[in-house]
């Protein structure tokens, strides 16, 4: 259970409470990610099946590394050889791993709300781990973990790289989201986390990839990538997808660069000395991101990916019936062997 | 071993007092699958390789769930990645498998008769996971196993769902199989077990897709969907080929659905009130099954995929050294940490 | 650390001690490997990662099964679902699965050096599965440990077949590689290996396959089959790429048999009674080598495969931390629940 929630379909449905209990557990599980023996038995005897219907190595890979320094079985089941290539449909393949006894479903899914279809017919945990334009909320998850270490440490002495994030610094702060917001469902997440945190939320990129009445969600849109970023505490450059390059209605890649890519010269005019640089991944370098930037000391993007196994240790530990008492008590007396 | 045998390529070359020893120690298995700890030392310290030349997520979870729970370590040798594509023979595959001592191979195989072939060449235990038109008999081993709940449920007090499957109930059963009987190895497997315990087996399908000659193995022969299903204590509704449909020999899907599916109605008039509907899975829904008939209350369909987990536990067990003296005995021993 | 190095990338950069160390480790490995329960706890809590750019089910299944053996976390990332379709370049993916936090990451890549490279830019131990014609460390080393096997099994009783190896039979002997040398990495990796350990090796193949200046490495070059292998102590035949046949270099596959391939015939007038035939697999059976010669009584293919695995958890735990004092004795303890 994440406080009252038995899946985690978004960050949407959580309260604030809610996620700084998750964050905060999940502090807990970066210590034991960082030892030189990563194991705890927490989980043993639990299973946990990853159902992709789309390629992603490395969020799968990241739920895969969580679930086995919990000592929790992995499975795999991808749907190029699965049974949907015979026609088999999205229910019938969770129902058929249902019945094997799993204790986590993690799934990602291009069609939106596949996950809570799915948590809605079934009786363990569903994890989204991405659907449509929907939401992914582990993304969002650590996300603001790494948000919260950037702010804490910026807070600190200079120099303090290992810091306990504090997530309290994530209220006031402005960050801001570049990129084809209309099909992020990382920004969505983002968003929803954010603002449940205190932050406030900026969207900038070409209008025809800005939803429509987005303003209602908190966030306020900019079409210019200078005043989007200028203030900001962060900022996380989104992915453009190369399949939507030479779309019509989208620049190519050399015009998306100019006008919405961060390079070397634009970071240094344009952003405060502490605004921390973060992306989803992958990256696609000379577009977003020049390698300058993209492996600059602004960029928290491999901590992001580090964050992201703490936070999905988090995530598995409490779907499959962990409980986290009074912050990170309980959840430290589990997780040592 | 599994009685006298060390592989399991089929049910015909097991005895009745075999295949029930195997089936008692599933239901063992089956209390360990279903508690909160799903995880016993028995297979610690053991491989199980599954070999698969046709893509099925399905069995191939099924069994490394089962290896995972028994704490043998699994690995997946798929065809699509391997050196088979590369040209290499099977029997070269495998002896390069068992080389890397495996204590358990299991082979899918398009071929009927692979995993003999391979069982006579190499050292360790070889599983069939399904060759050809052959035999499938880890999918009659569940069927058997699922029908003897279903028949032992009907038998007992009306509203007991977990009941301990008494097999001598299949005795003197009727279990109609419907479909492409010439192509199905469940077909066959199903046919030796049930008839083996003492049921009796009708099949029925479209003349083109039955074989010849199969009254000799101890069915009877039925081309009229109602008359085959009249009476029947259970009915196991094969799955038609996709690829199959649009055979100038073989009706469209519309047709087949009308002639050889079963809906509602036809169920509701045709069927015993206690007779159970069973499907290897994947479903085509509208074609054999509509989706109520197939999401209803006579459909042990879910079942028969948790059972083919506790059935694989008991058969990878087996081949891997365990020896079942008497009954169910020995293996609670083992099977308990 | 491997001696002095933290990666294993080549047998070219290790001294002869540093490999006779390890292979010396590899014989406590293979004893492990032929245990009843294959497991010891050596590398429990650490963190294996796959990274295959190229398929190869053997050489990755090998890793994994050595891994497990350990009781390290196997992880496999292959290209062909990977975010490098995204386009991600290969340090990214590098970068990505590092900041997971794995002890050793094995890359396969088709390009020579790519191992180097990410070696130089992460901070987790890189083993090389095998890059473009560059090397092939470990398919070395089990060569070595085969070969050693062979010779000191020839020294001692006849009809023994399971002998301790003793690596310093190796001074002084013959080793013949007969195919396309200038794109084997495996000729190359065998090469740095039997020089170091003091023997001669020829190169045999078609002057097309012959790269320039190899004599400078140490080997001779031979273009007639006959000469090459007369009087040799072993002959390793190297796999013809199909996708190479039909060439107009090369020779197609009848022809490429009748120069360089080895039947039955060839191997009694040519070959010495004790000549060894080994072959990095998978053979083209009639092209390299007829069926009888490749499971005939000289062919030593099959002890490859199994040394494989020891030598692999030997790279392993060393690479992950593990220090092997003197020779096996501290790996002996290590290795032993």
């Amino acid at each position: 259970m994440i406080g009252r929630h038995k899946h985690l379909i978004g960050l949407e449905p959580l309260s604030r409470e809610e996620i700084v209990a998750l964050l905060q557990l999940a502090v807990s599980m970066k210590e034991v990610l960082r030892r030189p023996i990563k194991k705890v038995p927490t989980l043993r005897g639990k299973a946990v099946v990853n159902l992709f219907f789309e390629a992603s190595t490395r969020t799968r890979t990241s739920f895969e590394t969580a679930a086995k320094i919990l000592s929790a079985d992995a499975l795999n089941w991808t749907s190029s050889t699965s049974s949907v290539t015979k026609g088999e449909t999205l229910l019938d393949t969770a129902r058929n791993i249902e019945a094997m006894h799993p204790d986590v479903l993690v799934i990602r899914h291009p069609a939106s709300g596949a996950p809570q279809y799915v948590a809605e017919r079934v009786g363990c945990a569903v994890a989204n781990a991405g659907d449509g334009a929907h939401e992914h909320p582990s993304q969002g998850l650590l996300d603001l973990f790494t948000l919260a270490e950037h702010f804490t440490r910026v807070r600190g002495k200079a120099g303090v790289k290992d810091v306990v994030p504090d997530f309290a610094t994530i209220a006031g702060k402005t960050v801001t989201f570049v990129g084809d917001i209309s099909h992020s469902r990382v920004a969505r997440s983002d968003l929803y986390g954010l603002t449940k945190l205190g932050a406030r939320v900026r969207f900038c990129g070409p209008p025809t990839m800005m939803p429509l009445g987005v303003e209602t969600l908190g966030a306020t849109v900019h079409h210019q990538l200078r005043e989007a970023v200028e203030g900001a505490d962060a900022v996380v450059m989104l992915r453009i997808q190369h399949e939507r390059i030479g779309d019509p209605l989208i620049p190519g890649t050399r015009e998306y660069s100019k006008l919405w890519g961060l390079n070397e010269k634009k970071a240094a005019e344009w952003l405060t000395p502490t605004c921390a640089i973060l992306h989803p991944g992958p990256i696609n370098r000379g577009v977003e991101l020049s390698p300058e930037v993209a492996d600059g000391p602004r960029s928290v993007i491999l901590e992001q990916v580090e964050n992201g196994v703490a936070v999905r240790m988090a995530v598995l530990y409490l779907l499959a019936g962990g409980a986290p008492e009074q912050g990170t008590s309980a959840t430290e007396g589990a997780a040592r062997p």
